[in-house]
């Protein structure tokens, strides 16, 4: 067992030497798949995600039986610079309604059998307004992302980390562009629905951030201009690679926490799939960056992990699937 | 309740008078979806399947409690032209295959909750090979079509057809042709994995099936060219009409059933959905044919219904958010 980092060095020296998967379990699952009563490949897709989960679960015979929706939820300094079509009030608002189970992602929790944990952090204390200042001071970072650290159950065999904070589509173009260059306008989007205006705004507020860093190591780039709920979610999918979990990533801005780990360390999204292509404009740019494929494409851009938490269910035919079917010989089905 | 056709013509005259969806539960799944904790659109493709289900269901809140999922395996003569990578024998294998619960179908039954029937019709009696003579005759036509029929269970609430029948890849591409004109090698694929001689055998098939047509009136060319399963599909869909429930169309050869139905009658398929973009190659070809856009992209190409049943963990998804999320309302939250 890893232990949790005191300091932003331990996570920096963590990221520097990561697990990989099981190369013998990944070999057992792709002599397994060959042998299944199929066609060679005619799962598509489904059958690399069963080696993929193989590999981290350490067994060529995978299952999903346990799988968490980690939600974390924050505010951003940045929302007065007008860059939301919603109040901040509603980052609160939603998080009560995700602890009384009536947004979509309790829907979706309930529809694939996974678990759901909701961590609210400091939502009476925004981050600093990141065109002013750094939204985020070393310590603030550190606790965010132990909230995320802490949030991943052990026990689980499949992670789906998720947000929700009112201005968090312009801190995830922030980190994109600060990470990965391009301009403003090419890592803005809509968010919840902002018109011509808003959009501008939008570019500017980033212009503004990624002008005033000092530096582009990445967890700089996540205190300067990352939210709360960025940072946890960065924690909580390295804290999954620790154990070994899969993970599902979201939207973009679950993909913008995933990016920091990323530019840390090549390898650190081994452990990682992309959910879906959000139709927030940017997430297929970031995507690329990652170099992931997404799993789904359903026009979806709400956030909370939705579209990570519809591909549970891709994720959980792949495993059925490679474990559940017989094969040729079990089932006495001539092999082509 | 419609009463069970006797013969053909009562097939046609079904056709002819189809019901539709339910405008009133429409209107008032349009009104919900406007007021649920969300951004307007943000959950995308699942909204529009949420109101649509909303019509078939007759209910502004529509459930799927009880999918059911019906496989149909018939065997085809066409095989003597060779067209296949598996014996014919395989049909007979996989079909106890499912009833022993170890094929890809039976697992994606369990992990989306979905009931499962077979249909074995007349192995041991394959239809004619189509190159030679009609596939079958206007009884045996009448007699597939009502095995699909009464396949269906009243009670389920959503309904994925599938089928199984070695060479049945090019009874499917031969009614594609036949229905919507353009070249055999338009229409025929890799199927099973056939190698490039064999792919020239099926084009060379489906060129003499489709040359030996009297008559491109839909039922005429379904037993000119059609396996017996393909008719169940077709019969399945129907009742499904009828019965008013929603349908996951799944790949090419389920979607040769749906053609049927769609050139008897352009609002014949108003009830289906296109589950998946099948990896064969002439798939999106017809379901542009078909003017449908298929929820799930993910390489598939096995048949069994296997791409519909992933399909129907989003259309589950889709319910769930639409009747189970909270309004703006009833959570208190501030509605942008």
């Amino acid at each position: 067992m890893t232990h949790r980092p005191a300091t932003l060095t331990d996570i920096r020296a963590l990221l520097a030497h990561l697990p990989v998967a099981d190369a013998a379990a990944t070999q057992g699952a792709v002599a397994r798949n060959a042998q299944l009563t199929k066609p060679p490949g005619a799962l598509g897709r489904l059958e690399e995600l069963a080696i993929w989960l193989a590999g981290w679960q350490g067994t060529d015979t995978p299952r999903i039986l346990a799988p968490q929706i980690a939600i974390f939820a924050g505010n951003h300094g940045v929302v007065a610079q007008g860059v939301s079509a919603f109040p901040a009030e509603v980052t609160a608002q939603m998080v009560a309604n995700f602890t009384h189970g009536g947004a979509a992602i309790n829907q979706l929790a309930k529809t694939f059998g996974a678990s759901m944990t909701v961590n609210a952090i400091d939502l009476d204390r925004p981050t600093a307004d990141f065109t002013q200042a750094d939204a985020m001071s070393a310590a603030d970072l550190l606790a965010a992302l132990l909230v995320g650290w802490d949030a991943v159950d052990p026990k689980a065999d499949l992670l789906v980390p998720g947000e929700m904070g009112i201005g968090n589509t312009t801190a995830a173009a922030a980190i994109a562009c600060a990470l990965f260059g391009g301009a403003p306008e090419d890592w803005v989007g809509r968010g919840t629905g902002v018109d011509d205006a808003g959009l501008a705004r939008k570019a500017k507020a980033v212009r503004a951030g990624v002008a005033r860093l000092t530096s582009r190591e990445a967890l700089a780039v996540l205190a300067a201009l990352g939210g709360r709920e960025i940072a946890a979610m960065a924690g909580a999918i390295l804290r999954a690679r620790l154990l070994r979990i899969p993970v599902i990533l979201d939207g973009f801005i679950a993909c913008s926490a995933a990016a920091i780990l990323h530019k840390s360390a090549p390898n650190a999204l081994d452990h990682c799939v992309a959910g879906h292509a959000s139709a927030e404009a940017a997430h297929s740019r970031l995507l690329a960056a990652l170099g992931k494929q997404p799993l789904l494409s359903l026009g979806l851009r709400l956030g909370e992990g939705s579209g990570a938490a519809l591909a549970i269910g891709v994720v959980k035919a792949a495993a059925a699937c490679h474990s559940g079917m017989a094969t040729f010989a079990e089932a006495g089905v001539a092999a082509g």
